[in-house]
């Protein structure tokens, strides 16, 4: 019998999907961040759709403080609104949990919660509590509706070959802190579409080894990646800065005639956070190829 | 140190909601079976927002057939939105797994949400596949959008004192397999909502023990349950009818010169599932009161 392990989980999806009814002509795949729904012509804005999970003893661990648990959850599901160009609007939270969880523990989550909503936006409209058997551990499951500027959208399969790749931020180490504490890039993105629109881009969630050639693919290319040229956190490789996955930050193409005005104004704009170039998208079957970031049943 | 089983599902509820921004002026209070918000006035539908969780060895056995675990997992979001007068449309599906679980398995519950879709509408937009820890509980998470017409939605807090309660269906004994092959009442609701508005509805997930209380409490009543008008499934009593839980029927109120009418058309178009009065609304701190039915963490 093969198993979720053995099989991986980006092979898993694809055959999934292929077992339901699906939006006949949808604005995204399935593998980008956010589901993008078409209200109508007369609807100046997208409907974004995004589920993100948090699992005890695999996204965090259970004596993590509970209001940075909170905070990641509702920031994770943020960070991929941004990824598109859109902003959160309205949450629903699904909690799973040991019948012998203490109310005080649950309500520092939706603190957390509450307190990301308060700085990027977005209101609860509603949630559930489950219990889970003893023993068995926590899923703390967001899901949430967004919006995106009809102009605005930014999907990962758009990149062409040529196109120069950046990043925000530095990479690896989220381990040390930044995986509970992280800011989602969503001021940025927001500037991005509005002023420097990127033609394809996504947040690195699950690590820049699996994550960039998750966009290649996505977008018909193959890609270079100057290792050399990969910000890193202080203390890490550029080993850790590709496999160690949870950095969200955001990773977008443009095209290489508009890279040197994009990096003049984003230093006036953002001083405090760095914007790199790394590589470049080239020709399907070109290129580098990368291993590490994170399989979810690896 | 207070438990969640201490404290009690709905008033967790009260507890957590108060800590998260919320939406100002929402149009169904967080305990309704949806969220709905309002897309604005040119709008002629109002977007339907729904999350529900199945829990193994809780919501189901693992030895269940996974293709009936999957439909259960949308039919009772269906449901949901039934309730409100309105129908499914984006479905995101979050399954959190042991990496042991068998692929075949996976793709049986994608079957089962499938054919669920395909009878009731509704599509995929997105879903996630997330790890749980060796032996943790499998968690199946169903998020979903819909829409209601403006003029068709249908709240479980706008009943009035001396209107009837209606009951579709047989209540009990749910456990014996309809729990897992249930029709959710999406064509009756629409019917109901556009022939014979309820003043009050919702659906019947938790019991009637639990749920009638509810909808009373929602619409600032007290109710007369007459318990030898309950239908009840062959073989149970009215005790199981109460305390079962999972009969998925519709429960709604009606004013009392509406139900002779309701009722004969009612005979017409649904010859074949039971509508039947069980009580009426009173005023509150008066009626009856009713122990039983499912507390999530009870």
């Amino acid at each position: 019998v093969k198993t979720l392990s053995e099989l991986g989980e980006d092979p898993l999806i694809e055959r999934l999907i292929a077992l339901v009814p699906h939006s006949p002509d949808p604005l995204a795949g399935p593998g980008d961040d956010c589901a993008v729904i078409d209200p109508g012509p007369f609807s100046a804005t997208l409907l974004l759709l995004k589920t993100d999970a948090l699992v005890a003893h695999v996204h965090y661990l259970p004596d993590a403080p509970p209001q940075a648990i909170g905070w990641k959850a509702a920031a994770r599901v943020i960070s991929d609104f941004a990824a598109m160009g859109g902003w959160p609007e309205h949450f629903l939270v699904t909690l799973a949990l040991p019948a012998t969880t203490a109310v005080a523990w649950v309500e520092e989550i939706y603190r957390g919660l509450g307190a990301a909503m308060n700085q990027y936006g977005g209101t609860l409209a509603g949630g559930e509590t489950a219990r889970v058997p003893a023993g068995s551990a926590a899923v703390i499951s967001i899901a949430a509706t967004g919006s995106v500027a009809r102009e605005n959208l930014v999907l990962r399969s758009t990149g062409q070959p040529g196109e120069v790749l950046l990043v925000t931020g530095t990479l690896g180490g989220s381990i040390h802190g930044k995986h509970l504490n992280f800011s989602p890039r969503l001021a940025e993105a927001a500037w991005l579409v509005a002023h420097h629109k990127p033609t394809a881009m996504m947040d690195l969630s699950d690590g820049l080894g699996k994550d960039l050639p998750r966009l290649a693919l996505a977008s018909g290319c193959g890609f270079l990646l100057d290792k050399t040229a990969i910000p890193l956190t202080p203390g890490c490789t550029a080993k850790d800065a590709i496999a160690d996955g949870e950095d969200y930050e955001l990773l977008f193409a443009i095209e290489s005639q508009r890279v040197a005005g994009l990096l003049a104004d984003w230093a006036m704009v953002f001083p405090e956070l760095p914007l790199s170039e790394i590589g470049k998208l080239v020709n399907k079957g070109t290129g580098h190829s990368l291993a590490g970031g994170w399989d979810h049943f690896g």
